[in-house]
């Protein structure tokens, strides 16, 4: 008999924010990549074309962390259509130790929403000035809104603009931005305008040509695209990879194959071989992060399974300590 | 909100047994291998050597079929000496149509036991001589005692030999499955011995050595290899593949890889690139199975996503229809 804890996305949610906690517990996850004999095996895929649906699993074994997760993404994009979200998901947190299921989190993607959040959080307090006060986003959807509420949790964000293609939505995210964190956010109807001025620009979407052109960069500027986890997805302008001065990947063997990077390969802007660091080693020290305020810096972030592992284990742990969710057997 | 299924091993062993039926059911989802646009992505595989360690995660869509699986399954090997099975493991079934969790079949590897089985069985069925019936079977665990059942379901076997390094779990083996089967089961102390004069040989073993000498085959004899689903795993000395009048994968790719064929091409026995027929194919009548009766054919079964596909999806149809396991919302 096994036992087993399942958590629905109401349990998961009442133990799980987006705050400091979650940003810290990524940025470590992070930092054992560069420092631990960290296992992440390449992304498996499943395509459904039939019905526009697409499948990532992800899993990644920290030494040293009691649990390794199993993420199950589905991306079905015809399901708005019928009423229903286009991505979902769940986690499976199994012991590191005995291969056991230690519990089945049924968070409907609300962890991978935390975690993606929290993974820009660490870059942006990383890479982005110490003083950056002012930010855009483009993109208004879920991860736009965490997104600017993570890099508030770690830079002093006294202003935001927000862009999107449709501007009615940026309206929306703009409203609810400006309550919820007591700035003034302002939807922009121009990218470039957005852009402009900005400290901090996060792109956050799904786009497969770029939204953001290489020659608004300004000096100083940090960049945060967490939109391209897939090889045809693409925000920023290949260009903008040559004009960085600091050019940092989540896991640089994933960006070559399918972040931002990827593109600037194919571009010719960068050669494929070439070495760039991970944030990971920029939290760890091994090697150099921002040098000065006048440095344009690019984080390019794909996803990946240390920081799932990384949260499924923090829900677990205070999901048992708030004795929370179900306990099964099987 | 979304509506699953949680089905327990003993739901699941109360709807789903090895069977004609799961035969069936193992044998279209080949079938539809040959004849369909099936996505099965490599095994994501990881690997935790600080405990000995590993979990393959496996799926495959198989158009018309309304579910695919996404199977979880950890091997960690010191587990036993904390009292616990090595071999674990869940099943996800998520609709094809819409990426949602239908069901989490938390069957502790029962499922892949049976289909495992009974891809043995569709193997022996397309490939051995119609009147086999004498087998011969390498290994004594639980998986050697569901291969001979599973035969018994598609060839008139009147007698069987079990051969194991550990003769006393033979001849435990023996006992069990003479009583199940009513026919006459030995254990045999010598693995030529038990393979001469058998019309089906089957491997069942974890080896990294052969157990199966090229020299001892005989005219006429069928092999089935099941033991060798990952790279270092070999039951069969690759001279028999080269002796063999056919040589048969569940999925050549696979084999290829990770097979028997894999240490065959190793030990330069045939080329790497030589093509083989699927048992899909030979299913589906687009490429010959056995010619004659005194062909030896050898199939070479390292487990696929579409079997775990085919037992998900019965196991979700049946227990539905027998309102087993409870629905939980999240």
């Amino acid at each position: 008999m096994t036992q087993m804890k399942i958590l629905t996305e109401a349990d998961l949610r009442a133990v799980v924010s987006l705050d400091l906690e979650a940003v810290d517990c990524v940025e470590s996850a992070f930092h054992a990549l560069a420092t631990k004999a960290v296992a992440m095996p390449p992304i498996l895929r499943l395509d459904i074309p039939e019905y526009r649906g697409e499948v990532d699993v992800k899993t990644a074994y920290v030494p040293g962390i009691e649990g390794f997760a199993i993420k199950i993404s589905p991306g079905f994009f015809d399901n708005p259509k019928i009423g229903l979200p286009s991505t979902n998901g769940m986690m499976v947190l199994l012991s590191s130790r005995t291969g056991l299921v230690q519990a089945l989190l049924l968070d409907n993607g609300y962890l991978t929403d935390v975690r993606t959040a929290a993974a820009g959080a660490v870059a942006a307090k990383h890479l982005a000035r110490k003083d950056a006060s002012v930010a855009a986003v483009l993109g208004a959807g879920m991860q736009a809104k965490l997104q600017l509420q993570a890099l508030a949790l770690v830079r002093p964000i006294r202003e935001a603009r927000i862009w999107a293609r449709d501007h009615a939505k940026a309206e929306a995210a703009a409203d609810e931005l400006a309550e919820k964190l007591g700035i003034p956010v302002t939807a922009v109807s121009d990218a470039k305008a957005a852009v402009s001025g900005a400290h901090v620009i996060i792109t956050t979407t799904p786009s497969v040509t770029p939204i953001l052109k290489a020659e608004w960069l300004e000096k100083g500027q940090h960049v945060t695209a967490m939109g391209s986890d897939a090889e045809h997805k693409n925000e920023i302008e290949p260009a903008a990879i040559g004009r960085a001065d600091l050019y940092v990947a989540d896991s640089l063997a994933q960006t070559r194959r399918l972040g931002e990077l990827h593109h600037a390969i194919e571009a010719g802007v960068v050669g494929a071989g070439r070495d760039f660091p991970e944030l990971g080693q920029i939290i760890a020290g091994q090697r150099p992060g921002r040098a000065d305020a006048a440095q344009i810096t690019i984080a390019d972030l794909t996803g990946t399974g240390i920081q799932d592992t990384a949260i499924a284990t923090l829900a677990f742990t205070r999901a048992n300590a708030a004795d929370a969710g179900t306990t099964f057997e099987s």
